[in-house]
């Protein structure tokens, strides 16, 4: 049995996964809500599912794949014909089982279509670690270079370095100041999201945005490589970028000082060179190519 | 007496200190050095103390004021009249001195200028610690806030923030990837340098070429201002960016990673909105104009 609480505050707190993996494992504990909750009657089943749904939805405002993700789960329960309670309770299941597999298969045709885009022998520059983008680096093992930032906080960088040298790509790993010097030693820049606005907007971890501009100083092409359901319609500024206690980054404590920790930032579709996800290569911001 | 072989090891490992104060700091020592080294003649006392300003010349090469204003010490040192030796000593102490308050002088003015082109009422953004913005600040008090990078490593930016809390100059503390986002929050960027290049590229922390193309990005206009010592006749290319013990930034121990630690970045003179420095501001990267 799944401690909705508990699991609805660890989703809120969690600073090692990205979107695509927070939403299938959000996906995940609502199947095995489904399989162990006490209910007697269909109706309370779904209306206490639902309800934990939803909350897990608003948990993480800056990761539109939760809420996307769920909200067709929610959908597709909403759809199931009445029935005895054991019937529902496998056929939630089987729901959440189709949606995580849909994920997963979006994420691993997105990726196999920017290793195809960024093709072999490149030097590709990363920032914070994506699911999708380490996708994309295992379909080109052998033929690829990787520079990695630390990504700080809580420098998720380490973990893709730990990622990429398992894999056996050799790997330069860089302070994130350092982006701009070594934007120039790249061949591409290549991104996850964990939104995509609806004006083509990425929305990921903060020093993207420092990212896309220095890959556009230095001439290279900014990709970012999303599953669809990372799509918002939502414009970039209604978009609530999380921020996080700033203790994570331990600013000093003086008087007149305040400091400040934004999780995330907002590259606009100028500067992206082609948003990649389970269709395609698309070179326009609009929804409707990708 | 001074340590010879241990003050130039000092200056090559500091990492507290900016260009201006560490050059100001070799001329003290040389001076202090003429006082008390011991020789026996004018011709002695000449080469050995040139001999030791040479090698302080190349402890940083990405400093250029420490080799200028050296330099400049050299060459007067160089057209003294031959005499006693403790003549001798007291000719080449006022030397010292006399560049040193030249030096000091030189940034106080610089500072005055930058904070008139600045106004009162603004919000300026800066990155690394530079005693010459702290001087811009310092005229500004009550009438400015300021947005502080941590500048890692070795975050000197803490330091600054601690000047800044001292002034009663209220401060907003970022981590460095937050650059972008807080580059929307001010109405000015401006900076220090550790060098001018010949075509009035800056070379400063790392990170300072990511804030300009934010400025640019956000539209608000990049200041760098310095003392005209720091400049340097050649080309930017051929300025070496001290690269520190990867070990500073901690890199993951793992095979096929590899650490960076480059402590400078180039920006280039078409992202500096101006170029500020005792003579005034100027629009335009040509050493004539600064």
């Amino acid at each position: 049995m799944i401690e909705a609480r508990k699991f609805i505050s660890q989703i809120r707190e969690d600073r090692e996964h990205g979107a695509s993996e927070l939403a299938r494992t959000c996906l995940d504990a609502l199947a095995r809500h489904a399989g162990s909750i006490e209910v007697t009657s269909n109706g309370a089943l779904r209306r206490q599912l639902i309800e934990f749904a939803q909350e897990l939805q608003s948990t993480r405002p800056t990761m539109a794949a939760i809420s996307n993700l769920i909200g067709e789960w929610i959908a597709a329960v909403g759809r199931l014909p009445a029935g005895n309670v054991s019937t529902l309770r496998d056929d939630i299941k089987s729901i959440s089982t189709t949606l995580i597999l849909a994920s997963e298969n979006a994420v691993s045709l997105a990726a196999a279509h920017a290793a195809e885009l960024v093709g072999t022998g490149k030097t590709i520059i990363t920032h914070s670690l994506s699911s999708t983008v380490v996708a994309v680096f295992a379909c080109l093992v052998g033929n690829v270079k990787v520079i990695v930032t630390e990504s700080r906080p809580p420098s998720e960088g380490r973990r893709l370095a730990a990622k990429l040298s398992d894999l056996g790509i050799e790997t330069d790993f860089i302070s994130d100041q350092q982006i701009g010097r070594f934007a120039k030693r790249a061949d591409v820049a290549l991104v996850g999201a964990d939104t995509i606005a609806g004006d083509g907007s990425v929305i990921n971890k903060a020093g993207t945005y420092l990212l896309a501009l220095a890959a556009r100083d230095r001439g290279i092409p900014f990709y970012v490589c999303f599953e669809s359901f990372k799509h918002s319609d939502v414009s970039p500024v209604d978009i609530a970028l999380e921020e996080h206690d700033p203790a994570e980054i331990d600013p000093p404590k003086l008087a007149h000082v305040r400091g400040h920790n934004i999780y995330f930032d907002v590259t606009p579709p100028n500067l992206v060179t082609a948003w990649i996800t389970e269709h395609g290569v698309s070179q326009q911001a609009s929804k409707a190519h990708f």
